[in-house]
């Protein structure tokens, strides 16, 4: 079989021994291997070296090989016993809510399977803070990590099925996740990381043993972790970077993983800016009564018919209706903005919405799906209160985009490529979120949603090895900016809480 | 507590995080220990990571630290938590009989104490060519690795408890053995160490973990395992090497290990040869009826008064005699033939031995201690045929003298220092071994005894850091000469078959 040439999998062939030569099985081996890697620093495990002389013996001295990298280090992750063996790479996205895992053919880069599953750290709790707080417990970080483990394992347990083959058929993992999750992974303490200066125990954990995380996979595999940029800049936005490729280009794009906290990283092949802040559960349909994650019969996507004065609604499966997520949230309120049921303050305006607007316990409600047409039986309505919450997430979001991009002198709309990452920011409608000036006003085209960007830079580095050093230079090019909530900030999020904006020339193609 | 310039304790001061400065825990100690040990490639254990944020809050941001290094590597062994623990190292002699281990304060470099035990894989085998076979068995080579691994945790129990530490106290361990030996501790397969062209599975084992090797040690402490320079020269002579200091020096000298198998080094700071060969068990007293590893009231000198005509016997401890070791062996043919008693090809001459010549069973031996003299109630005797023996051995000695030192075109007589090492050899009288001509006809003052050079080897790296280098270049200088049993061999191996040698005017001092 012939491998890409960019696979972690080569072929090294091995002089064999002789009176003249009688240097030593590891050692013949290591010098095949730095000549066809060029490297001096070569880590191989001692389980490797057991198997290693009747392995070079039973494959006449040509074997074929698993390796990764870090730094100027190499590591033989394997040496694969039969040539038509899969050979797998496990990638995960390390997700606070959901992690999800991908298996991969290292030889072919042919994705076998893939699944996800809810964080069982969410049992202990469900955000990142009350895990840290948890973790100062009596062996509450073991907890932690024996959770995510175990319930990797699990996943992993189910995907190897899935796909015919054993643990011992991963060679490379590659761990992708906020800086958070991936201490509690690898059981280091998060204390310091939620205290100022906010301090990570470690940026670069570099190549690991599985066995020394107890991630199940052959006994000589190694899991890469993705390095992060400080407490809130983590492995998974590194790798999401590596994905849209923002860091290899000459224009100066932007990427956005939207969602309750946005992270944003600005920048080009010279310089990469990055900052995370609040924009509020709101934005993900969290705060609201009708608000749910994407599922069947779930409003994901509301058009407004200007001449028909109507509605359309669409659900995910065509379903009678039994709630919105986040991206059919900011449909509606662009519908209702364009329609004119709501002003620029985002305040129903009861002559517009004439019988959609309903008295329920003295609030006003506005009704979406009337009770005929709702799965539910009952209305489907949001209030004041959700729409005053979704207009302050917005502005948050669009001002942490202005201030990113003015700290570094550059205008919104100069920007190349939008990218909007995240499993919520794919199914976000560019059109609509200009329209309530959650996002600038740039052309539609310049809006790329790449899904989950974290999962598919952990997979992409597990079938291209020339990417590894990739990883560094983003690292060390990026400049993490604080967002300071100083009297800047608040202007302009004061400006950003009308819709879509106080300065209306920031969004020409918004009509109302 | 201020450390010697040369200890593997260092103490590193570390760089406040600040907001402005939010580098992670890990690469804040990893940038400071750079600066001191000005080195690029540092391994720390996940274990010390896990502890590290506590331990700089703790230590106000300076750390004592342990290292050791392999190469341009280098590993950190641990963080000690108080100035005034004892950081210890254990060095370890790794022998096919016997095992020294020597606990060390790594600050002063005090030795805090030793002891030896009897290799515990004699159960298995008493020789290495035994115990590789038993490793082609089934479970073989786990059964031999755990004897060997138990019976130095053993030994560390003892040892620690004798100087009232505990076992997390030891943070780097040293390890010289025979190539064997080391892969038996290893549990690498010795299997094509004694199959042409005699492969060892690796030549340098460097720095590993003590947990992976199973060393009772505290939990981040590194084993240094000695490199060996092919199947038949172990580390146990790089690291007599080492101590000998013989690659330091501008002149030529001689180190030989004599025992059954005699390994000898000849060289000076610019080139080093050695070579292998089997002396024979006879210089080590182990094939004489009468012979005994030294112990009390074992013979081990003996000297002939010309005037009195009288041997003059010493017993270790002045006890009656029990038996003769190896050096006093030596002593009694040197007595022997400068008496008379034998003639130059060895063999007795009943009108000079007189009543001391008797028959056993048809054979001639020969009474060295009288049945009233003797603890044993008996005559002490040897026979003709132990005498051969012993003649043959110290032929092959000084055979494999001759030709190693005419391989590089040295003569004997040109060595600045004949450097005998090992317990035997530092036993041996060297005008002894002259008259009989198993050693060349230098001065006297010419033999340095140097005990245990392997142990000390050992000892002298935990010690010092600067020497670690030293042993890579060592070994890499080494030119191992395989002693082919060719006509040469042989025609020089007859010409020693004499007392002191055929060819008399290589031993102008000795007078018969």
């Amino acid at each position: 079989m012939t491998e890409p040439i960019n696979t972690w999998i080569k072929q090294i062939k091995i002089a064999p021994p002789s009176l003249s030569d009688n240097t030593a099985d590891a050692e013949r081996f290591e010098n095949s291997i730095n000549n066809v890697l060029g490297t001096q620093f070569l880590d191989i495990d001692t389980c490797l070296l057991v198997k290693l002389p009747k392995l070079i013996h039973d494959n006449n001295f040509n074997l074929r090989c698993v390796f990764f990298k870090d730094h100027k280090k190499w590591y033989l992750a394997g040496i694969t016993d039969n040539k038509t063996d899969t050979v797998a790479g496990l990638a995960v996205d390390l997700g606070t809510t959901t992690v999800v895992l991908r298996l991969l053919n290292l030889s072919t880069g042919k994705i076998l399977a893939e699944s996800s599953f809810a964080n069982p750290q969410i049992s202990v709790g469900p955000d990142i803070l009350a895990r840290i707080h948890f973790a100062e417990k009596e062996n509450g970080l073991n907890t932690l990590t024996s959770l995510i483990v175990n319930g990797i394992n699990n996943a992993v347990d189910n995907l190897c099925k899935s796909c015919n083959i054993s643990h011992s058929d991963i060679y490379l993992v590659s761990v992708a996740g906020n800086t958070s999750m991936t201490h509690l992974l690898l059981g280091l303490n998060p204390y310091y990381l939620i205290r100022e200066p906010y301090i990570p125990v470690i940026n670069r954990p570099g190549c690991l043993s599985a066995t020394e995380i107890g991630i199940k996979a052959n006994e000589s595999a190694k899991v890469f972790v993705f390095p992060n940029a400080g407490s809130y800049f983590g492995g998974d936005l590194i790798a999401g970077i590596l994905y849209s490729g923002i860091s290899r280009k000459e224009n100066t794009s932007i990427l956005v993983d939207v969602g309750t906290n946005a992270e944003v990283v600005l920048g080009n092949k010279n310089w990469l800016v990055a900052c995370a802040g609040a924009a509020g559960p709101a934005l993900e349909g969290g705060v609201t009564k009708m608000g749910m994650l994407a599922g069947p019969g779930v409003i994901d996507r509301i058009s407004y018919d200007h001449t028909a004065q109507l509605f359309s609604i669409h659900t995910i499966g065509d379903l009678p209706p039994v709630g919105i997520c986040g991206s059919g949230l900011i449909d509606l309120a662009a519908a209702l903005f364009v329609s004119g049921m709501i002003d620029i303050r985002g305040k129903f305006i009861p002559s517009v919405c004439k019988t959609r607007l309903i008295d329920e316990d003295g609030f006003k409600r506005f009704v979406v799906i009337f009770a005929k047409d709702s799965a539910k039986g009952y209305d489907l309505t949001i209030s004041q209160a959700d729409l005053d919450s979704l207009v302050r997430s917005k502005a948050a979001m669009y001002t942490i985009l202005e201030t990113i991009a003015s700290y570094v002198g550059v205008s919104l709309s100069e920007l190349h490529t939008f990218y909007v990452a995240g499993t919520f920011g794919s199914l976000i409608d560019a059109r609509s979120a200009i329209t309530i000036g959650m996002l600038p006003d740039l052309a539609e085209s310049t809006y790329k949603s790449i899904g989950n960007s974290s999962l598919e830079g952990a997979s992409m580095i597990l079938t291209d090895c020339s990417l590894m050093d990739e990883i560094d230079i983003i690292r060390s090019s990026i400049t993490y900016v604080e967002l300071n909530v100083n009297q800047d900030f608040m202007n302009r999020f004061s400006a950003a809480k009308f819709l879509p904006h106080t300065n209306l020339s920031l969004f020409p193609s918004v009509k109302f």
